[in-house]
């Protein structure tokens, strides 16, 4: 079986309206592909196009041309999954994390969709190889795991089940990567695939110095995004260790660092978390965001983050 | 005993000529000290005004003023500490990471020193409680522990000893903050201060991803610059989880997704640091930085970070 060529995806199908399925509706709008969703709620399938909207004055300064209506011209949203995924070159189902929903959901719409066409998951949870035994060809079923928010953030991690193709894992990173995502391969099936483990491993930390009275939430918050923070957002953890081997690199990085940084491992604590802790964090937070609302500070972070995508992009938009 | 109000310094001393104290030595002239530097190797003393001008380009690009000439021309080096602190207001001190030749150079620049004036030290291994032990004023001895570039990183971790006082954290905290770096309090002494603890953290699992055949060096690298740390160069973690936590915030993120997170925690692994490791990370780092050498990495992850922080500065420089 070979799988439709990437050039030729012209229309995919996003099951579940919420708040990530209308983020990647919209950023596959942004693509220029015809986008079919649907979401078994009446509600949600009124709201997804104002979301849409709202996302694409972002997407338009990341370079996405036309408007929101012309945009949303491309876009239609269907009460059933089976609606939605007819004439779709691709699936990415955003469905509720329960296991047998997302069994029953994918084994219907593998049997409504040609072979060759390969459908993404976006569990964060869930594991490939359950989601798939209920699947007719559970070789094409891949997690497409996003990172939020998902029409700004880049990366994509693609996580194939026990019964998956190589075929169709590779599939999903070119998709991807064609369209200026960076897909990565996660090759065994984890809790938390990557990303979240690495923010989790960095959050326990975090919340344990807290807890220990090292510092307060505010500088702990700080200590990240004024310091490695920024260097992550440029190179992952072994880039910057290469580059702090000095010209001996990550070999030189290895032989004389690793005794330092087994001395912190060693160190490194975990917090205990009971209320006194959540009371901690919650009165550390506020008085870190002061009077800024949840919708202040994403519409902040947001901003700042199309900013850096922007000026690290190899062609900045203005 | 009062400080020298912050306002009033002009003239710091930089103990130590090498990568470190080019870097801080730069970092003061742009915002327009007077430095007087000293190191007792003559070939240090001899290259450091060329480092101080290889970083000029940048800071100029951050918005300091004046040619690399103009800020040389504040610039002194000497090859006795004492000759350093002659007339300074503020001294950083970078000699090498052992004690008994830190001990012995804090207490003699403490006795040269006027008793206003608070000293530093960029240790990231030391304990201000052991350093301060020979000083006849040690209530005025801080650790300021800057980030891999001192002249470009904002972050500066300041912490006590055992016989700081208060006012000389304070002093630091000010006297850092007031010329554009984010200085933090550091409130326990504990290895690896805040920040090369939660890069210690996160490596550790990023290392472990990769020697257990998870993802390839470069897919981990990726996991975090294309996810994690494209928001972490905006928020640290708390802030982050803040946002996640929806209109709820940290308390809903906290009640609702804690346990999520503890169940990834429970995963967390720890590397075992053999030759076959090393192998496989050096290999790695090979292939995902190709035929870009040490030299180009630097220059890159410079350049990016500058676009960054002028994105994020609320008076961007162009």
């Amino acid at each position: 079986m070979s799988l439709i060529d990437v050039k030729n995806v012209t229309t995919v199908a996003v099951i579940g309206g919420g708040t990530i399925g209308a983020s990647w509706s919209a950023w596959f709008l942004a693509q220029g592909f015809t986008v079919r969703c649907s979401d078994p709620s009446a509600a949600a399938r009124e709201a997804a196009p104002g979301m849409i909207a709202a996302c694409w004055p972002q997407l338009s300064a990341l370079g996405a041309s036309g408007s929101a209506d012309q945009a949303l011209a491309r876009f239609s949203v269907w009460e059933s999954h089976l609606q939605a995924v007819e004439g779709a070159d691709y699936v990415q189902e955003n469905a509720p994390e329960r296991l047998e929903l997302k069994q029953k959901l994918l084994s219907e719409i593998d049997a409504a969709l040609p072979i060759d066409r390969v459908i993404g998951s976006s569990t964060s949870g869930l594991k490939a190889s359950d989601m798939q035994t209920g699947m007719a060809h559970p070789q094409r079923l891949v997690v497409a795991h996003p990172f939020n928010p998902p029409h700004l953030v880049p990366l994509v991690e693609i996580v194939g089940g026990k019964q998956t193709s190589e075929e169709a894992a590779d599939w999903a990173v070119a998709f991807f990567n064609a369209h200026g995502k960076r897909a990565i391969r996660v090759r065994k099936e984890v809790p938390g695939h990557i990303a979240n483990r690495l923010q989790a491993a960095l959050w326990k930390e975090a919340a344990y110095l807290v807890q220990s009275g090292v510092a307060s939430v505010e500088d702990v918050d700080l200590a990240t995004s004024e310091g490695p923070g920024l260097r992550w957002a440029i190179m992952g953890p072994h880039l910057t260790f290469h580059l702090g081997g000095g010209t001996g690199g990550m070999a030189h990085f290895y032989d004389h660092l690793v005794p330092a940084m087994q001395t912190w491992w060693a160190d490194l604590g975990t917090p205990v978390m009971d209320a006194a802790l959540r009371e901690k964090l919650v009165e550390g937070v506020q008085q870190e965001v002061g009077d800024r609302s949840i919708a202040d500070l994403s519409a902040e972070r947001d901003r700042k983050l199309i900013a850096i995508l922007n000026v690290l992009s190899p062609d900045p938009q203005d």
